[in-house]
C-alpha cells in the first residue's frame, strides 16, 4: 500500500528539496511520481541531455526510503521541439493548429514527436532502469486527455496507414464503411481524410473508424515506450494513467499492455452524487485486470482548478474516498501533487503540501491519512470474484451510439450505465464493469443498456450466459449495428431477438426535457407501469413486439399507450428481459430491486442507508459514510487490524470509514 | 398523379434489384428519382464513365412501366474530384475548408467543378436523352441545402466577376454599397472580398449583393446544365427540388427556369403546427408558377435522423400530409428514398421499404396510400386562381431584413410571415404566396409584413391594388431601404407613406422575450388596443403620425401609450393599413378575422375547427383532420370519384382525409 | 464649453455641406471631429493624396466659426492597404484573418501599418499643424474597439520584442512565468508564441503579459503619431478617445500622454441602472487626468444599432446624460455623428440631424440642449478634490483576476466593481476610481474588491492609508499574486495580513448562479449576519482566522457556518476591514451605508431618492431626475444663471435637470 504524490522537483530550487523530502516521511510518503512534465529540464535542446538534477533527487528520495515511480516525460514537449520541427503541432478539425504555451501540443501521431519521445525515453531507460529506487514506470500521462483527438496532416497519413492495415484493399473499406451512399466511392486510400470540417454528417463508419485510430495511436505510443523501456532491461512493472470512464481510449483493449492499472480520479466534491460515480470508476479499474490491484494514481486533498467554481473538499471527504478505492481493489493512494505551485496554470490545484503552508486543514488530513494508511495491515491482492452482477460498458458501442443522425441524438451513454449503477450502488450490491465479451456463469445478473453496436462475440456471450441460467435485461436502442455501424441484415435485434422473444419495429424517439426546456413541443416521456410501479421513460418509446415473450410492464401514455414497454422471456432457469425505453431514476431504481430480487443478488451489507457505502474486496468490507447523517451499522466480524467489534456495530459520523474483516 | 421515391440502387447488389421492381409495383410506384447521389459509380474517375448498371437499371424500370426522373448525380462529386483538385473545395468565413467524406464538397462557383459536372451531365445526357423510361431529368440536388454559403478563393473570383456584371465601373458600386462610410471605398473590383471574417459589421450592400451571388451562383450551376441536356436533344421537363422557404435561393427568380417546380418537405411530425407552416409551403410552390401543378419531391414516410429527436409519424399522418400537398396544388408524390439504406448517415431515416421489411406499419400506409393514389381521377391542373388574399414574401427583402445593425437585430422574418399565414389558415382562407411585383387585382386582402426593402416596382404594385379598391395591411419596420439597402431620400415610409396616410419617426425596438429571459431589463411588448380586443405588440412599438388616416387601434402601455398602432386610410373601395408593431399569435389572429370580414374574404369550408384543414383546387376540395377528433363536416358536392355524399356530411376521424367535388 | 458631433462630409456630395453648417449653426454647434475615417477619401492609393476636399470643408467650418478637431484618419486603412499589403491583416487565435470589408482590418504591430499611417499623419500634420480652424488633434479612433486582440504573425513578431524589452534575457522570463511548470521553459525569444489556441489552459504569466503587450502596442501606434504631430510643430492639445471601463487598455497608464481625456460612452437607455454605470465611467475619465476637464466625445441623441434590440432614448434622457457628465468634469458634449447616414452599417444609429430630417424629437432635443448648454456660464475648471471615498479599479488585476484556473472562475471584476458603486452612487457619494498607488489621506474611505493582484506600491499605499487614519475595506480574493501572476512566499494576504488581522486558509468557491440555473447541485450562497442585517454572500465564502481582528459579521449557513464573514482592526483612528465573500446588491447597500457613517463620509446632498442623482464639480451642484417622478429638493444656494432658488426648493419632473451653485 503505497502514498504519495506527483513530484515535480524541478519547480523548486533545490534548496527546498530537504524540506519536501522531511515533509513527505512526516506524511508517511512512500512513493512519487516523479518528473511528468519534466522534458524540458531534462533535454533543453535535441541531443543534449541534463540528468545530474534527476540523478541528485532520486538518491535524495532513495536514501530517505521513498520510492520512485519514474515518468518518461514525455506527456508535454518543450518549445524546442515545435520551434524547430512545427508539424508535431496538432489541428482541429477546422485546420486550426494547437500551438506551445500549455501543454500536450504534438500531433501522437507524427513521426517526428515518436522519434524525440523514444531518444528522450531510450537515454531515461538506460540511466535507470536498474536503479534501485525506481520500482515502476509511469509512461507519459493522460493520454488524450486534453488534445483528445488530432486532425493534423500527421493524422491523416497515420489513418491511411491504419486503414491500410485494417483492410488491406480499398474496397473492403467501401463495403464496411457502405461508401456507395453520398457519392462517397474511393478508389485509393490517398483519398481518404480524417472527419474533418465538412458540410453534413459524416459516413458513420469513418467516424467509427476514427474513433479506433485515435485510441489506437496513443496505444502505439505507449507501446513503443513499452518497448524501449524493456529493451534497456527494466523490470520494474510499467504504467500508465487512466481517467476513468474516458471516451476517447478503450481501456478495455489497453488493459493487457499495462502491468499495473492506474487511475486519476477527480469527482466533483459539490455533486451528491459523485461518489458513486467515482466508484464506478474504481469497479472499472478493477474488472479492467481482474486480480491485480490498481493504483490510485491521482486525485485531489482538495479543490481543483479547472471547473467553473472549484469548491472546497469537506473536512474528512479525501480520506473518505480514498478509503473507497482502496475497498474497491485499490493499493496506492496518490495525489496530483506534492507541493503546490507557486505558478503556472494548476497554481490553484490543492496539493499534499499546500501554499499556505503546513498549519492548514488539508496538511493536517493528509497526514493524518498517511497515518491511516501505514497502519492497515495487508489487504487480500485480489479483489475479484466478488461482484454477482456485471454491467456492461463497451468502448466501440459507445462511439457508435453517440454518432449522430441518429432516432435519438440526445443519448449520453454514459449517463445511461451510469444511472443503472447508481441503482445497484444505493441498495449496496457489487459490480463488475465488462464489455460483453466478459460475460460468464461468474455473474447472476447482466444489465446491457443501448448496445447499439453488439458485435458477434458479445451477443453469444449473452446469449450463453441465459441459456446457463443467468438473467440478463437489454435494451432499448440495443443490438442494431455491426462492427462497422452497419444494420445487419433483417432487421433489428437480430442476434438477441430470439433469447429475448422480441422483435422491434421503430425506435420511437422522445424529445429529450433540455429540448422540452426550450419550448420543443412533443412527446417527452412515455409512462410505464409494472408490477413494481409507476415510472416514467425517456428518450425512447420503442414499438416492440412481445412474439416469444411475457409482457410484465406497458406503456400507459401517449402513441404506445397499451403496447410492451418490458418483456420477459425465461430460458430454463435464467431469463432475458428487453425494456423498450430508458428509465428515470426512480423507476430505474424500482427495476433494479426486481431484478436483483429475482436474480438472487445479495448487498454488501443489507439495510443500509444510501449514504452509506459498503463494498467488498475478498473477506474485507469497507464502509464509508459520504456526509450524511451518523449511522449505526450491525457487522460481524472483527476490525481490520484484528479487534472484536464491540456489540457487534460501528457507528460512522459523516465522511467517516471503516474496513471490517469478515467471515465471507 | 405519380407516386414513388427516391431509388439509389448503386447501394446495393444487383440481386436486390427484381425485388426492388416487384416491391414497387405492389406499391403502385409510378416514378422513380435515379442516381441522384452516383457520380462516384457512374464516374469512377476523370475521363472514364461506367454506364452499363446505370442500363441495366433503367431498362429494368422501364420493362416494369416504372418511369425515370433521371438525376444528373452532380449534387455530390466523388472523392477524386478533390483529390485531383483541390481548389474546388468551399470554405467558411473563418477560411476554414469543407473538407470530402460527407456530401456537396464543392465551391458552386469553382471552374473546375462545373467543367467536370458540365462533362457527366454530357454524358448523361448523350446517353438518355431519348430513352423512353426517362420522364424528366432532375438537376443535382436541393441546391445550398448543407453548403449554403461559400468563401472561398473561388467565390472570390467569381463574387468580383458578379460584381463587375452588376455595376460595370467600381463607382456605381462605390455609390450602391456606401463604400465612403468607414473608409472602405474601393479602387478597383480586384480589392473586394467576400464577407468574411471581419472585425466588426460588414457594409450591408455587400452582405446582401453577396447573397444574391450565392442564389446566382447555383442558379448558373443550374442553368448549365439545363442548357447541356437541352443541347443533347432531350425534350422532357427539366426540374431541381427546391426546399419550401429556403432563404438562400431566390425561389421566384428560379422559378422561370424550372419546367415543373419540385419541393421536398420534411414537417416536424412532433411539432402541432408544422402541417400549417407546410401548407404555406405548398402555397409558395403553387405560386411560384401559377397554372402548372407541382411535384411533392421528397417527404418522409416516418421518421428522420436529423433532428435532436426524431420522433416518427402518427398513423395516418404521412398521409394526411400527402393529400395535403395535393389538394395545395402537387401532382406527385415521392419519397426520400425507396428502400432504406443499410449504412451511412441516413440509414435511420425511413423509406418507403423499411429496413424491418414488409411487415411494418410504414410498409402498409405506403402500399395503402399508393392504391388511394392510383384510384384518383385527374384532378384540375390548373390549381391557381382560387385566392383571394395573397401573403407577401420577397427574398431580397428577406437577406436585407435580417441583416445585423438593424432597430430590432432579433427579427424571424419567416416567423413573421409564417403567424400571418398561420392565422389566415386557422380560418380556412386560401392564400397565394407572392413578391409584392406579384400582387394584383385578383386579390382582396393583401398582407405585406416586414417589408423592409421594398422596389419601386413592389411599391407601385401594391399602390395600384389599393386603388384600385383592395385591402391592404402593412408594417412594421417597411419601405425603409432601397434595393440597395440605402435609406430612401425623404425618411421613411417615402413610397406607401401616401396612400397609407403615414409617417413615421421612430422604430422604437422593443427587447424580445428572449432577452428578457436572459434578464435583460426594459420593455418588452406594447399593448395594443383596437375595436376588435386587446393585444400585445412585440419587437418594435413604433412612433408613427396618422397624417391622413383614421386610428383603428392605439398603444396601451409603455412610452408611446396613447400613440396610434393601427391606422386605415381609405381610398374609394380600398384601404391600406399601418400596423406600428408585430402582434402576439392571438391579436395577430383576432385582426385577420378582422380584415378578412372587410375585404369579404371566404373561407373555403366555413365553420370547420382549426384542427381540420380545407383547401380549393379548381372545383376540388380536400379535407384532411390533423390530429384531432373526429370531425362531423357539412359538404355540397360529391365524392370525387362521382358518389354522392349521403346526408351532405363526411366524417373525419384523426388523421383520415377525402376530396370533393363541389360545385364551385 | 463645446458642443457637437463626429462630422463625416466625406459620406455626402458637396451640396450638402452648406445645409450641414446652417443646421449646426441652428444647434449651437461649436465643434466637429473631423475625418475620423477619411482614409480612403484623403489618400486613394499609396503616395497620392486629395486635401482639397478637406481643405473646402475645414474652410467652410472656419468661415461658420466651427472648430475642428481633426482626426488623423488611421483607425480604418481602406482596401488597398491590405490588397497591397496583405500582411496588415490581424488574426484571431485560431489562425483566422479578419478580412477588410468593415473596419478596423489591421494589426496594431504591423510595421507596415505603422508605415502608412505614419506617411498619412506626416502629410495631415504638414498642412493643418497651423490652421485655426483647428483646435485639437483626434488620433485613431477607439483603439482596440472591435480588434481586442491580434495574434498574428506581426503580433508574434512584435510581442517577442516587447519581452526582450521586458526581460532582457530568457531566464528572467522563465522564472517571472514559472516555465518549470509543465515543460514550458523556453530557450530563447523566438519559441515564444502570442497565447494561440492551444490544447489546455495557457501560462498565466503569458496570458498577463500578452494583454499588457497588446495594450502597450496600441499606446505605441497613438505615441507614434502624437510625436508626428508634434513634431510638424503642431500645438494644439492631442487626444484620443476613451471608451470608458474598456478592459483591452490600461487607460491609467495612457492618460499621461493624453492631453485631454475625452470619452464614448452609451449607456443602454433601456437598463435602469445604467445611468449609475454611466456615472462611473465619468468618475473614472475625471479621475484619470485630475484638475483637467475631460471631453464628452462621443455618445448618441437616441437609439443605437448594435445591440440585440436598440430601445430609444426617453424624452429628455439625452439631456440628463449629458449634464450628468458635466456635472461629473466634462467640459464638451459631442455625439456620434452630425448627419445620420444614408449607408452603411451604422445607417441606423441616431445622430444630431435625424434620417428623418428636422422635423423630429431628436432635433428639437439636440438644438434645445445646444441652446441651454450657450446659455451656461464658465464651470470650475478643476472638478476633482470633491470625493472623499476611493473605488480602486485596476487594470493590471482586472486582466488577472479574470484568467482561468481560479477558485472561481465567474468572477466579473467589472460588476464587482459596478455593484460598490451603485451602491454608493444611491446614497449620492461622490467617488473617485483609482488605481491603489493613487489611494492617499484625500480619501476617508477606500473600498478596494477582489485586488487579486496586488503591488507593493499599492499594497503599501493601502496600508499608509489606514495608518494614517482612513477607513478601508477589502477582499475576497484579494493580494494573491505579484505583478507576474505568481504566488508570494508565505501564503495568501501576504501584504495585507498584518494591517487587516487576517489569514486565510481557503478560498472557499461556491457555485454561481448561472451554473445553479442550468441545475448544478452545490452551494451557491452563504448567508451572512452582521450589524446591519442578514445578506448573501456569493461566488466566495472564504476561511479566514481573525488573528488580530474582530468579527463584525459571520457565516450563518453553509460549510462556514459560525466563521468569520467580515472583521475589522483598528489602527489609530483608521480602519482595515477583510470581507470574505461577495455580498448580493442588497447586502453591500447595507455595508456601504455603515461605511460611510463610520468614515463620515457626506452624500453631495442628503435625503435625495434613488432616481435623483447628485454631483459636485467645485461650487457647482448637478441635480439629475433619471426618469423617476417629480421630485422637490431642497437646496442651498442660486442658480447656475446667478437667479435666487425661490423657497429654497427646486422641482424636477422626469429627465429634468439643473445646475445650482452652492456655498461649500
Amino acid at each position: 500500500m503505497h502514498y504519495g504524490a506527483d513530484y515535480n522537483p524541478e519547480q523548486w530550487p533545490e534548496e527546498i528539496w530537504p524540506d519536501d523530502i522531511a515533509r513527505m516521511r512526516e506524511a508517511n510518503v512512500t512513493l512519487v511520481n516523479l518528473g511528468i512534465f519534466a522534458w524540458a529540464r531534462i533535454q533543453p535542446r535535441e541531443g543534449v541531455f541534463d540528468f545530474a538534477w534527476l540523478d541528485r533527487i532520486i538518491e535524495m528520495l532513495h536514501e530517505a526510503g521513498i520510492a520512485v515511480d519514474l515518468a518518461t516525460a514525455t506527456a508535454s514537449p518543450p518549445p524546442w521541439v515545435s520551434a524547430v520541427y512545427p508539424e508535431v503541432l496538432p489541428c482541429d478539425e477546422n485546420g486550426s493548429t494547437y500551438w506551445p504555451g500549455s501543454r500536450q501540443a504534438y500531433a501522437p501521431s507524427s513521426p517526428v514527436y515518436r522519434r524525440l519521445a523514444g531518444e528522450l525515453v531510450t537515454a531515461l531507460a538506460a540511466r535507470y532502469a536498474d536503479h534501485p529506487a525506481v520500482v515502476m514506470w509511469h509512461i507519459n500521462n493522460e493520454y488524450g486527455c486534453h488534445l483528445t483527438v488530432d486532425y493534423s496532416d500527421a493524422a491523416r497519413d497515420a489513418f491511411r496507414g491504419w486503414l491500410i492495415e485494417r483492410y488491406e484493399d480499398v474496397d473492403s473499406l467501401n463495403a464496411a464503411w457502405g461508401t456507395n451512399f453520398w457519392s462517397q466511392r474511393y478508389q485509393s486510400f490517398e483519398e481518404i481524410f480524417p472527419p474533418r470540417k465538412a458540410p453534413y454528417s459524416h459516413n458513420p463508419g469513418q467516424l467509427l473508424d476514427f474513433q479506433r485510430f485515435t485510441s489506437d495511436t496513443m496505444l502505439e505510443c505507449y507501446l513503443m515506450e513499452r518497448e524501449i523501456i524493456r529493451a534497456a532491461g527494466a523490470t520494474q512493472p510499467i504504467t500508465t494513467n487512466f481517467m476513468g470512464t474516458f471516451k476517447p481510449a478503450d481501456y478495455v483493449k489497453w488493459a493487457q499492455y499495462v502491468d499495473v492499472i492506474s487511475d486519476d480520479c477527480y469527482p466533483d466534491p459539490n455533486e451528491p452524487d459523485s461518489f458513486r460515480d467515482a466508484a464506478l470508476t474504481r469497479d472499472l479499474m478493477r474488472s479492467l485486470k481482474p486480480g491485480v490491484p490498481w493504483i490510485l494514481m491521482e486525485q485531489a486533498t482538495n479543490a481543483v482548478n479547472w471547473r467553473p467554481a472549484n469548491a472546497p473538499k469537506a473536512p474528512g471527504q479525501m480520506a473518505a474516498l480514498s478509503a473507497q478505492a482502496i475497498g474497491r481493489g485499490a493499493d496506492s493512494i496518490m495525489f496530483f501533487q506534492w507541493r503546490q505551485s507557486q505558478a503556472g496554470a494548476e497554481k490553484f490545484h490543492s496539493a499534499m503540501l499546500p501554499h499556505a503552508g503546513t498549519g492548514t486543514r488539508t496538511w493536517r488530513e493528509v497526514t493524518s491519512f498517511g497515518k491511516a494508511l501505514a497502519d492497515l495491515p495487508e489487504l487480500p491482492s485480489s479483489p475479484t470474484g466478488d461482484a454477482r452482477v456485471a454491467l456492461v460498458l463497451d468502448w466501440d458501442n459507445w462511439w457508435a451510439v453517440e454518432a449522430s443522425d441518429h432516432p435519438q441524438n440526445r443519448l449520453d451513454y454514459l449517463a445511461v450505465v451510469q444511472r443503472w449503477y447508481r441503482a445497484l450502488h444505493r441498495r449496496h450490491v457489487q459490480v463488475d464493469i465488462v464489455p460483453p465479451e466478459h460475460v460468464d456463469d461468474r455473474y447472476r445478473l447482466v444489465i446491457a443498456p443501448a448496445l447499439y453496436l453488439l458485435r458477434e462475440s458479445g451477443a453469444q456471450a449473452l446469449t450463453d450466459f441465459v441459456e446457463s441460467g443467468g438473467h440478463l435485461i437489454a435494451g432499448p436502442f440495443t443490438d442494431v449495428v455491426d462492427e462497422y455501424d452497419r444494420f445487419r441484415d433483417g432487421g433489428y435485434l437480430t442476434q438477441l431477438g430470439g433469447i429475448l422473444g422480441v422483435t422491434l419495429e421503430d425506435f420511437g424517439a422522445l424529445v429529450t426535457p433540455v429540448d422540452s426546456a426550450a419550448g420543443t413541443p412533443g412527446e417527452h416521456t412515455a409512462l410505464v407501469s409494472g408490477v413494481w410501479g409507476e415510472a416514467a421513460g425517456m428518450l425512447f418509446a420503442e414499438e416492440i413486439a412481445a412474439t416469444d415473450a411475457e409482457v410484465e410492464a406497458a406503456f400507459t401514455s401517449g402513441r404506445l399507450a397499451g403496447r410492451p414497454a418490458l418483456t420477459v422471456r425465461r430460458s430454463g432457469a435464467g431469463s432475458a428481459r428487453y425494456l423498450a425505453t430508458i428509465l428515470d431514476e426512480a423507476g430505474t431504481q424500482q427495476i433494479v430491486e426486481h431484478l436483483i430480487a429475482e436474480a438472487g443478488v445479495e448487498p454488501v451489507i443489507d439495510g443500509l442507508p444510501e449514504h452509506v457505502e459498503a463494498m467488498r474486496r475478498g473477506d474485507i468490507v469497507t464502509l464509508v459514510n459520504h456526509g450524511g447523517p451518523e449511522t449505526e451499522v450491525s457487522v460481524r466480524g472483527e476490525s481490520v487490524s484484528g479487534e472484536p467489534i464491540s456489540d457487534g456495530r460501528v457507528r460512522l459520523a459523516a465522511w467517516e470509514w471503516t474496513m471490517i474483516r469478515t467471515a465471507q
